[in-house]
This record gives C-alpha cells, sequence and structure tokens, in this order.
C-alpha cells in the first residue's frame, strides 16, 4: 500500500461541485497527465474538448438529463471535458501526403482510439483525485451521440466517447462495493458467473446491507436486481449510437 | 505537482521485466485496484484472466507476435492480464431471473463494456508503477482475436479488449514526447489539425531530435510520417475484429 493506492481504493464519484472553478493552469496539468499515458502504437488518438461556453456546457448536460432525468449532479460548478475518440488527426495528416486514409475506419482504429480517450481520462481522473478533486464520468452525452457530433462539430473519424466533470467535491459519498475479485478475477480462463453463484450470493446480501445502512430503503436491492435492468425495455435507449459509430465513418465493414 | 502525478508524468512502456514474479498479494492488490475504478452504471462489466499457465500464455505471446516479428517484449517474465470486456455476467444473471438479455449485444452496452475495462486497466497501470512496477499493454492480441476468444473459452457478449503485462523493469527507456496540448487539447469545438500546421511542424521537429539523440537513426521520422502507417496497406491486418465483434453478440444492429 501506499499513498497512491490508498487514494485509487478511497474512489468515489462526486455527483456535487464546490462553487470554486479549477485553474487554467490545473486544467493545463491535468491534461498534460492524460497525455502521458499510454497510447496504441504511439498513435495518440485522442482529443479533449473542454466546454467552456456556458449555452453549451448546458446543452451538453441536457443532453444527460434527458434520458433520466434526476442526474442532479449535471451542475455547472464542475470543469466539463469531452473525450473523443480520434483518427481524424492522422487521417487528416495522412491526406495531407497525399494518401488515403483507407484504414482510419476500421473496427481495429476505432477501438484503439477508443482505448487511448478511456486510457487517458483515467489517467487524467487518478492525477485529479490526487489534487482533491473529484469526478464523475458521463457516460450521458450518448443519449444523443448525433447531436454532440453536431455541437462540438467533430468530423469524420471522430468518436465522442464520454464526458467527465471534474472539481472539488462538495459531498463525501460513501464508496460502493465492487463485485469480489472471486467472481471478476480469473485463470486462463473465463469462469462463467453459474460457477459462483455462492459468491453472487454473498456480494448480494453484502451490497443490501450497504443500502439498508445508508437509509436509503428504496434502493435495498442486489446486484442480481440491477443487473437485469438493461434487459427492461425502458433501458433500452441510445438506439442512435450505432448508426452515429457507421455515420462518422467507423465499423463500415461490420 | 505531487508524488502520484510525477510517476505519471513518468510512465513509459516498459518491454523487458526482471525475473522476479509477482506475489499472489501484489497481483490480488491490483486487481482490486482495477476493480474500484468508475464503472458505467454500476454494471461492473469488466473481467480479468490471469494467465498463469505457461503454455497458454506462450500461445498468446504468439498471437502479439507473429503479425510484428519482433516484439522483444513478448518475455515470460512480466505478469499477463487480459482484459475482458464483459456483458455476459449481466446476461446471464437477467436470464437465470427469468429475462431475455435483449439489450446487451447493443452498441450502447459493448461500449460501455470497453469503456469499463479500459479505465479499470488504466488504474492497475497507475498503481502498479506506484509499486516500482512497470507495464505493456499489448493490443497485439487482436491480431488473431477469434483465437483468443477459443484459447479463452469467451462466451457471447465478452470481447478481449487487449492484454497487459506487469513487472518489474529490467530497462529504462526514455519517455516519448506526447503531441502538445496545443493540438489535442480544444475548447468548445473539435479543431481540425490543418488548423495546427505551425504546432505539429515544431512536434514534428521536436520528435527527430528526439529520435536522433537516441543514437537511433533508422527512427529519425516524425509523428506526421507516422501517422500515416495506418494508410499504408501492410498495416491494413486484423480484418478479423469486426467479425469477432459480431459474433460475440455485439454491434449487431450496425
Amino acid at each position: 500500500m501506499n499513498p497512491t493506492i490508498e487514494l485509487q481504493l478511497n474512489h468515489r464519484s462526486i455527483r456535487r461541485f464546490k462553487e470554486q472553478p479549477l485553474t487554467r493552469e490545473e486544467v493545463d496539468l491535468l491534461v498534460k497527465v492524460a497525455a502521458s499515458a499510454s497510447t496504441s502504437s504511439y498513435m495518440q488518438a485522442c482529443s479533449i474538448i473542454s466546454i467552456t461556453d456556458p449555452k453549451l456546457k448546458h446543452e451538453l448536460h441536457q443532453i444527460g438529463a434527458q434520458a433520466f432525468g434526476k442526474q442532479e449532479y449535471i451542475r455547472d460548478n464542475g470543469h466539463l471535458f469531452v473525450f473523443v475518440a480520434d483518427t481524424a488527426r492522422n487521417a487528416e495528416i495522412a491526406e495531407e501526403q497525399g494518401q488515403e486514409p483507407i484504414y482510419q475506419g476500421s473496427a481495429d482504429r476505432f477501438l484503439a482510439a477508443v482505448y487511448d480517450a478511456t486510457i487517458a481520462s483515467q489517467n487524467l481522473v487518478v492525477a485529479a483525485e490526487s489534487l482533491g478533486m473529484g469526478v464523475i464520468y458521463l457516460g450521458s452525452i450518448l443519449n444523443d451521440t448525433q447531436k454532440v457530433v453536431e455541437l462540438l462539430q467533430l468530423p469524420k473519424y471522430t468518436f465522442p466517447v464520454f464526458a467527465l466533470a471534474v472539481g472539488y467535491p462538495d459531498q463525501t459519498p460513501d464508496a460502493k462495493p465492487r463485485l469480489p475479485a472471486a467472481i471478476t478475477h480469473m485463470e486462463n480462463r473465463y469462469v462463467p458467473i453459474r460457477e459462483r453463484k455462492a459468491e453472487l450470493a454473498e456480494y448480494d446480501q453484502q451490497l443490501s446491507e450497504y443500502y439498508q445502512a445508508r437509509g436509503d430503503n428504496a434502493r435495498a436491492e442486489t446486484f442480481s436486481h440491477m443487473a437485469t435492468q438493461y434487459t427492461r425495455s425502458q433501458f433500452a435507449k441510445r438506439p442512435d449510437i450505432a448508426k452515429v459509430i457507421k455515420s462518422q465513418g467507423f465499423l463500415g465493414e461490420i
């Protein structure tokens, strides 16, 4: 154990930030840490867009709010980054040299760019938390991906993977218990959950107690119950994601 | 600045590890840190497979080696993790409760699982580096994705995103310069590289000098040149990735 790992084990999402904005220096440092992370084949296929225009920020927050209605963390206080999987930069550099960017839209490049952007984001998250800040990933911008593409003028061969709000925490939520390693960490082969029924039952019990201890009776539920949510039709939203991945030039071969 | 950020800015990939293996306790701690990271909608759609069987490890390394031939970092010394984007667990839990997992293969869930696995991996990376270990991401397992699926017995609704080798460094490579924030960090809208030609020229110059200072004349090249590599046909490999994404049950709607 060491301070870095202690920090990481202590991670929880922050949904309410103080009014104290990040300074320009803080933002620059966070972006620099994001860029220092590993990148697939050194292609650096990630761009980060800081949303500083209040109107634009509001519009992006509205996209998140429209589906779930109760995202109280959609506040103006956090600094809002949008992470972009970006093979457009390298495609443009190649075209400039007279080469066809024939491969930039492939599944291989799409995944590599998604990895680059996501790895960079999590590096930024750890750095932010080490500075006493808190973060929340906002996958909710994908509620209307096409709108995000238009608002941010995202060209072909780019895809907005998620947003990330970063600020000084104005709350101290509990860390939610995670699935035990006995379920998620396997050796040499994939182990289906039906071979880990006892461990799942124990985790369900633990999670149920966690919610009850929070006095959150409405959510005295188990992971097994929560895991079914994406089989229920009201969660079958975001029908346009696949369409936008394709219209942005990716995965044409699928 | 603080020790965590100093560590992150000091990141470089390690391609040669000492013979000292990770202890069981070290592996368990790293996996715990991975699980502590953010997870989309609390679905925890990530599994981690440790490859401890020497024969299996060799086979996975061969998949990486076959395309590039010279992956000297494909060594037996590092601990090899395979990260799996996994909506199969929750699909199975839902089916157990008599629900159809109608939504687990959607683009939305596929991306969320890829994010979960990638975020977890980068959290593990920072923890490993804080313990004096080094890492290398091995996207190269996707050279033959179907083979990986078979070797690890990966069921429908899972996808092996990449492997990660972790060990004690037996080399001290330089950190490679990254694209400047003037190019990668934008404000309120996407900025195409054609609007940042001067910054790119400067970075090309910097990278060229970096390679020359390393005495690596063979690689005295620029980012602009490297960025064209994925437009050249010899890099148009991995034609099966899209097919495997689909045959694993994902992105059927594209």
